[in-house]
């Protein structure tokens, strides 16, 4: 089989475009690791279409699962020799996780931080909910410092179960900070930690399928998001976010995955961002790991997994890159409210 | 003065699209030095607009320089405390140089690379040439590695001032390794060291005017190049390098700077990567760091320098984005021979 026949079928199968790369990709993160979760982190192409490439590379004689792990056979081995392959390798500073960023000066805000966070709302999977890790969101902190957007700016944070906008507070730095979700328990978590820390925290129970309240729109210096993962989902997501911003120098985060978006979706993607008057000034893949989620079996990937072991993944494995995007110019959104759901599409893998 | 008014006053002078965001830039990078090489590098906005904007400062009164420095007056201090700014700070992590990239598997590289170096001909301004550090170099190797597109691959290298090509070829992991280069010093360098080193390297004297050569046209897994940054050269540079390509999986890597582009170039250089048929993968800024070149006081923006210091600045100061591409779909690209000054535009300061 050759990657450009595997790729043709694992679009056919899923509807999620392949190349022949992404085979390359599938094999070097078997060449790299057994672990369904650890080859989904490092192939960095759609689960779904990890699981199809696996279950077609397994038909094919290349590969096979036994005792919750996926092994090449010899067949295999001969033919990842024969595409002069090698393990995917992340050589991630040891560090600073891969970021880039130091976060020790934020020592005192990471210890308060986790101190408020262990009592947050465990992640639903109906708000397609999962947050990442505690170590992520100071990091994301420190990056919007460093990027000049935290310290006497006005912070809008759409979707907070990272609770970004109690980090945020924390630091006394931000002249404004607001937070919207349509989740009731967060901006309710998220209020009742801010009285009791002696914060303003301005929270909003919203359904980011609306327009923003009048009040925020055009308002803010830089807002943080990180979208639910179809298509549509993220544009409306990334647009309200624009739609808040003053104007050019604005300055927007948003988090973006492989397990969720082939590269046409972040094409796609950047193609809407930069139609709306903005540049991506950052793209920084892998920098945000999420905490392990309660609801693994009940996912839309999970009955597509080759192997499957309870209680599920023990390490993070789902990563997002982090993309800052700035205005050039006036933002030249125009989006109405959204009806239906905004979660699925066919690279969703995790809704 | 507001920052509306400097960044009008900025734009009319220079003809650099200039945000009131980009004033504050210049004032954190203020507060954080009074040196202007390190001014210009906290910036991120072209050197030519940190000079007219330090000049309207000064004219407003906020800023004097004396014996060599730039420093606040009182009358600038409250002002920026009265927008609310604070000093321009960089939180790059120490290990890593804020790359994200781990390096210490490369060390008998960086060795063996250091060496072959020492001899290497000193940058050009007729060719827009100044090449980065040592250490990026192997940086650059490691990012490469990283993302599977070293070892095995075909790899085309388009103007090599930074030696990438030898030091790719030294890791005796690419499959190919080829370089072009319009000076017929770097060709005839690398040449030679590689027929010292007992390696392969396939050498072209070419000037990136013309289109590449027809054997190399599509025959490539990656290419690398670190584009003159007027916009119509570098997109000359980057539409070559994706000719080069053999179609979608295929990866290209470009340095940007903000020294000689604002976010205006940079939004209008990636509308036309991804109308080609690319989509952005990462984008670190930063990530280059440049060695001194021997012409500072013969390049552009010299002249309008507000403090001049003889003989140039102490520390690597230039600094550029990293970026990397991947092409989705066939590249499409048309782009026929182009003529005359590929170097100049309104934000060039180096050429």
């Amino acid at each position: 089989m050759d990657l450009a026949r595997l790729a043709h079928k694992v679009t056919e199968e899923t509807g999620i475009p392949v190349t022949p790369r992404d085979g390359e990709r599938i094999l070097a993160a078997v060449l790299a690791s057994e672990d369904i979760w650890r080859i989904v982190e490092l192939a960095r192409i759609p689960i779904l279409a990890v699981c199809a490439g696996l279950r077609a590379l397994a038909a094919e004689g290349w590969l096979v699962w036994e005792r919750g792990l996926i092994r090449l056979t010899p067949a295999g081995e001969r033919a990842c020799r024969e595409l002069g392959l090698s393990p995917a390798t992340e050589l991630a500073c040891p560090r600073c996780a891969g970021r880039g960023i130091e976060t020790s000066l934020l020592d005192d805000l990471a210890a308060r931080f986790s101190r408020i966070a262990a009592g947050r709302p465990e992640a639903l999977q109906e708000f397609d909910q999962g947050y990442v890790t505690e170590e992520t969101t100071i990091a994301r902190i420190a990056f919007l410092l460093a990027h000049g957007d935290l310290a006497g700016k006005d912070l809008l944070v759409l979707g907070d179960d990272d609770l970004v906008s109690l980090a945020a507070a924390l630091t006394g730095l931000p002249r404004r900070v607001a937070v919207l979700d349509a989740d009731p328990r967060i901006p309710a978590f998220i209020a009742d930690a801010a009285r009791a820390e002696g914060l303003r925290i301005e929270t909003y129970l919203h359904d980011l399928r609306q327009p923003l309240p009048g009040e925020l729109q055009g308002r803010f210096d830089t807002f943080f998001c990180d979208p639910t993962e179809s298509l549509r989902g993220f544009l409306v997501f990334a647009g309200r976010g624009i739609s808040a911003l003053r104007g050019p120098g604005g300055a927007g985060y948003l988090g973006l995955t492989h397990a969720e978006a082939s590269l046409a979706k972040w094409k796609a993607i950047q193609e809407e961002l930069l139609r709306w008057g903005a540049v991506l000034t950052e793209l920084r893949d892998g920098f945000h790991r999420y905490a392990n989620w309660p609801y693994v079996e009940t996912m839309r990937s999970w009955p597509h997994l080759p192997v499957k072991r309870r209680p599920g993944p023990r390490e993070p494995w789902y990563r997002s890159a982090l993309l800052r995007i700035e205005l050039v110019s006036e933002a030249a959104v125009d989006l109405g409210p959204v009806e239906g759901d905004i979660f699925e599409d066919d690279e969703a893998g995790t809704t």
